[in-house]
């Protein structure tokens, strides 16, 4: 097993885990006979938020991936940039339920948490651009299949993706719960777009992601 | 470690965390002095319902092994599908939960939590069957050991459990305690059946679990 | 990855989560200023079942292993047994925290949640016979290396924990505090002494393990 | 896979298990309306325990891997000195969220959750000293390419940090603001610093770390 693929093995878990807690912020609600129903409808926006970030994390394990397959050594930069990465993701759980819990109250609050939860997003987004920045600004760090010009210039189209977190924090001053379903779509959007890391010169078991 | 190893290394990591999750579903009861048994025996709902989505869950992973062993090739709709699944998979926490919660009390309100239950159990069972049925129709993404008109022919089989957990949705609104029993018996009848996925053309290491 | 790698890399999954989950049953008291040490002071039990369990979950991981590794074929038996195995051992954070609970109060309630700590112990124990128990007689199952005389002839010395166990659940109903010791004593027992599982014929990479 | 691939991808589940629990200690706070933003602000404490537990882990993480990548073979002391190490890792959730809890309100009992806090760190760094000292006194057990002589000479130096733990037990009886953050700093220090394991001999992948 080389570094690179224990170090993927080990964020793997940890992103398992991450998406897997986010069912703990979903509540049984008490609810007085015959009053199910409607309780259940109250926890609404707690099952957008978690369909939301089940969604949002897979897509960045699919990132993840897409990075740590174009890695071929490992560094400590690469390891302390991947373990902050690592840090965000696995704290995502918690602005979930921040905004689950907020969002059905409504008002300035749930435009606090809002910013928050887009705010860990962006937070994100800039923690993926630092680690494949940095990975594809070295072309020794890079793996043999992979063309160094083409990880550089995949660079500022990866990090485009940071500018579309930033306006979800400008979009959380306005209104919550429309931040939520900003989030879903463009989770929504990456599932059919693959975010660009630099093209491959050569095959790889993952070009059959292209298929 | 081919594209299909690894998303079934997540898969199989995201489905042990919710399997091992579910315990934390159990409460431990404040009980006056020497009343702990009598409140232990009011839990014994929420025993059964740890067990069978312990079982359920169990099932569910010997499936998703089944279909991946006969996945070739991974593309970006087979990634999806998967993630789906298991973001109804890792969900299944909840409506044990709920279940078991509304069980005791019985009345209306277990009905809703039964039908919740049901719901996500058919909810699964239109994922599994929407991911082999994605899978089975497309031979260049079936493995080189698997037989496409086999493969194709399973689909319905594969998807009757489908109506069956449709029929435990109606179930729910006779009765919960039913509900949760049939739940557990079909897990149970899979424990002797497997699920059909199409016949190997050559031998597998897999074929050791026909024995 | 042969089909016994598999099954017991997701047994590995749930032991592990298993092992963690424990710590969330450790509570944070609140303490009127000055009080901490006090308060922490009471939640000694607590401690003290957090470590007995975690020893108890990490001697099972090194038996399952011992088990695993001289199981050549998996079959659906074998799958299903060892889910049960798995249902037990991911239960047990729960009777750890009803025991720790229940111990600082003590009475009949205490006696009570040992029974049910003891109890949960003779159920895995019974479990581990049951899964080696079904092997060792099937040398069809064994690896090449082990011999089957010596794997059948170790059933009767493996399943005779299972008695121990069947003494700690009498125990319970004499002292809990006594009880939860003697399990810690078991447990530092079987850190010394490996439970037999058949000798092996030819030589493995866990031969190692007796050095 | 060899047995010490089998025990470190076990210790790689429960750290990575560890160390995305942490999240669960961060609470969503009740605020009255329009109070959201100051409700957060007094969980800040809470946010800076789990970067600095998080970065602990990550950082304990390394040092595992570092001491695995050295032993060629495991016996049963290696095996329980690991499982004693993971015994304490494990456990870092809770001290984590003592400290967190207490930190807010200040005080005697901020110092003895402080106090807590560093004597956890402090045991890890015992065990960790345990296992690297057993196994470095022993060549049997360390991987061919792995200098003898080195791997002794480094037991010492591996060995300081353990002092420095010992320092932040008593700093915490001064301040437990102070000795949070001063956690904080020794993690970013060893972000920097590889804490010595011995020098390799001959050339091994994770001579790819040292770039």
């Amino acid at each position: 097993v080389s570094e690179s693929r224990r170090v993927e093995a080990f964020s793997d878990g940890v992103l398992a885990i991450a998406i897997t807690l986010l069912v703990l912020d979903l509540k049984v609600p008490a609810a007085a006979p015959g009053e199910l129903w409607r309780a259940l409808g109250h926890e609404g926006w707690s099952y957008a938020a978690y369909v939301t970030s089940f969604l949002v994390i897979g897509i960045m394990w699919v990132n993840h991936h897409a990075i740590f397959d174009r890695i071929g050594r490992i560094n400590r930069p690469v390891l302390f940039l991947n373990l902050f990465l690592l840090l965000v993701i696995a704290a995502i759980p918690y602005p979930t339920s921040l905004l689950a819990g907020y969002l059905r109250r409504g008002g300035e609050n749930a435009k606090v948490a809002a910013v928050v939860y887009s705010g860990t997003m962006l937070l994100a987004a800039i923690a993926f651009s630092a680690l494949w920045g940095y990975v594809a600004r070295r072309p020794q760090l890079l793996a043999a299949r992979v063309d160094p010009v083409s990880a550089r210039a995949s660079i500022r189209r990866f990090s485009a993706g940071t500018l579309v977190y930033l306006g979800t924090v400008g979009l959380a001053l306005v209104s919550a719960q429309v931040t939520l379903v900003v989030h879903f779509l463009i989770a929504i959007f990456y599932v059919f777009n693959q975010i660009p890391v630099g093209e491959r010169v050569g095959p790889a078991e993952s070009e059959r992601m292209q298929a």
